[in-house]
């Protein structure tokens, strides 16, 4: 089956806002069996959102546009749409009530365009939407005049705010799918996540082996994310959940410890949930990280509860202050140096009482370095209850860049060490 | 000009990953006086990405590709264009050493596969990529083979990670375009940042004394993100720097305090800037924030020559231990309130002797709220030489957004704060 996206919207092309509509609207696509092959985004001009679902109806089974249904002077998908497929408009009663019901609730005058978002042009499904005014529509352009045979395709125009499509798609265009385009074969596809390991090392380690499931269907996919790595399996047809699932235990086998999670986990939700499950908890001490560990942590619902602190130790004074570091550590051997790291993460640990404390002491530039130190040279410290250890890495990037591959490397090293804890 | 994006991926068809490449090239080409009229996303399969690329030469005089130039197998675009357009690869000796140089200078094994990233269609410019190993490709076709009469494109071809396009369009593709394919009028695009007002609020202040320049060809942009608003005023033609010079300087009037910074510049680069310029310090209280002002202040080069320390205290314990609340304000007030917003600030700046303390304590959510004090109440507390205020604020979103709202809350707060002091 061959689906297309359309987002319109004039504020995309001057990339003013992020077209977020585009990843969830293909994730829920995806995960139903209906992956997207092309996605296109054009400006709110009647040319070109014409130009674009002509194209789209010459060989798209099924149509998706977003935004252009609402009541200012640049909606105009709906009138656009109704004029391409020569269908009238008409207004209905039930969508005018609704309207005016929505402002009533909200002790508001409905102002006097509102009323083009009851306007449906003949034949077309209403989709109710009960987060706003303007309600979806699902058209069957069948016969098509702009496909080859004239073989039908499905047109469903959503509307623009995420408030309003993304209920609108779950319940009732999920339905509406599986009833009037259900998927001939069954799909599945599954995502394992990487740490600590380049693209190409792990296409090194997996392509090869991996060559007898692509031979039987399996489709096999890599992208690099900061210090990341994901691997993709996905497959289509009755045999999908079996090829996926050994193709998936053959990569595990060869990826072993690199592979923190799968699907849409995050490391930093790993850690979170392997701390919740043991009862454990972690204090952070960070100067050249400055913050993004604690940062990425609390993003994570639940991190309250096995986060105890965090100091952001960018000073000598800080680390002698909130962590207890010894001036002399300090004096021989540089604030970038493993006995610091190491008196960093102790000394957190001790004033927290908490079971695992990381430091980080770094150079992240872009000033800063010595021929000795260069920028980008850090020291990951763990303190644990089983002693402390450190790790010297050499991460010459941007600042920002510098931050992520860093706290990932840090969170990394403290998931292998939660897990080793809690065999031993 | 007309000016196409193709953005090749099978896990932005899948919905793995956010396009972010879309907004952040339209926006710079957008700035430039490039508007992009079409952006297209298509996987990683021969078909796909040459059909988008046959469709766009078309009709464009300038395309964008992003991603598919690195070293794995489903990496096609290079040999894919090279096909397209019937032009031999030959390897360019020059870039396999600076991919050799390159694992050289991280201490790593190049893997057999880079080498692919060598290879060079005939008659195309190389874009270097200093914080990666595949270059970019910018090629002139002409005669186009697609396009009616057989008009030139400008075809250019970059990375797909954001941290090797950003740079490589910024300081190489730039000047390259500003050469090969210079706008016929002079294009100006300035844009002021506010903070702490509102969309419609904004538009109201702005829109009718900027009706006259309108008129003599102004145009007028708003763009709402996450607790800030954008203005952006751009114009073409030889009149175009003084109509947005001369308009910029009536919304300044209008707007004043809640202007914070003019084109790309952060909040968080403006407070780092302010204490820079005055030799003043800060130092950070943070509880729901939980590190994300932190992050956000030390993602700026130069922030740990202000930034005395930080601390992340979730737990009272660790209220008590780092920033010396007092137990009973915990007991009496709880956490989230005006005392102990101000016992943190005043603490954390007592213990760093920094100039300025920002402190944050409130309720993220998604749990521990109440009918007192629901999910989104906040505290904010500023100690400073003059002494200590708290703010209370309501910011009832996602956990995210609330981190993100509330941390533009307190550094809105301290650059008012500062400006207020330097001038008493």
């Amino acid at each position: 089956m061959n689906v297309e996206l359309i987002n319109t919207g004039s504020e995309l092309m001057l990339g003013r806002v992020l077209n977020t509509h585009q990843q969830w609207l293909c994730r829920r696509l995806a995960d139903l069996g209906y992956t997207v092959s092309r996605q296109t985004a054009v400006p709110d001009t009647g040319p070109d959102i014409q130009q674009a679902v002509r194209e789209a109806l010459a060989h798209a089974d099924l149509i998706f546009t977003t935004g252009g249904l609402g009541p200012t002077s640049d909606d105009l998908t709906r009138e656009l749409i109704a004029q391409l497929l020569g269908r009238n408009l008409r207004e209905d009663p039930a969508i005018v009530q609704q309207i005016e019901q929505y402002f009533v609730s909200r002790r508001r005058a409905a102002p006097a365009r509102t009323r083009v978002q009851a306007l449906v042009p003949e034949g077309a499904i209403v989709l109710p939407n009960p987060n706003g005014t303007a309600p979806g529509l699902a058209i069957e352009v069948r016969p098509n005049p702009f496909r080859e045979g004239g073989r039908p395709s499905w047109l469903i125009m959503l509307p623009g705010p995420p408030r309003e499509l993304r209920p609108m798609f779950l319940d009732t265009v999920v339905p509406l799918l599986r009833r009037v385009l259900p998927l001939e074969k069954e799909f599945i596809c599954h995502t394992l996540r990487t740490s600590g390991i380049g693209e190409s090392v792990v296409q090194e380690k997996v392509g090869a082996p991996l060559e007898s499931f692509i031979a039987r269907g399996l489709e096999l996919g890599y992208c690099a994310r900061t210090g990341q790595v994901d691997v993709r399996f996905s497959a289509c047809g009755s045999d999908a959940a079996r090829l996926v699932q050994d193709a998936e235990a053959v990569a595990r086998e060869l990826l072993g410890p690199f592979i923190y999670g799968a699907d849409d986990e995050e490391l930093e939700a790993v850690v979170v949930r392997l701390l919740t499950e043991r009862g454990k908890t972690l204090a952070l001490a960070e100067s050249c990280t400055g913050g993004c560990l604690a940062h990425r942590l609390t993003n994570v619902p639940g991190a309250s509860a096995v986060l105890r602190a965090g100091v952001v130790a960018y000073s000598n004074e800080a680390k002698r202050e909130f962590l207890g570091v010894r001036a002399e550590s300090l004096d021989e051997h540089g604030a970038v140096s493993e006995p610091v790291a190491s008196e960093m993460a102790e000394g957190v640990r001790r004033r927290t009482g908490a079971d695992f404390a990381l430091s980080v002491t770094g150079i992240a530039g872009p000033s800063g370095g010595t021929t000795e130190k260069p920028v980008g040279t850090v020291f990951i410290g763990l303190a644990k209850p089983t002693g402390t250890l450190v790790r010297k890495n050499f991460n010459p990037y941007d600042r920002e860049t510098f931050k992520q591959v860093t706290s990932n490397q840090a969170l990394e090293l403290l998931r292998q060490s939660i897990l080793a804890e809690s065999r031993s």
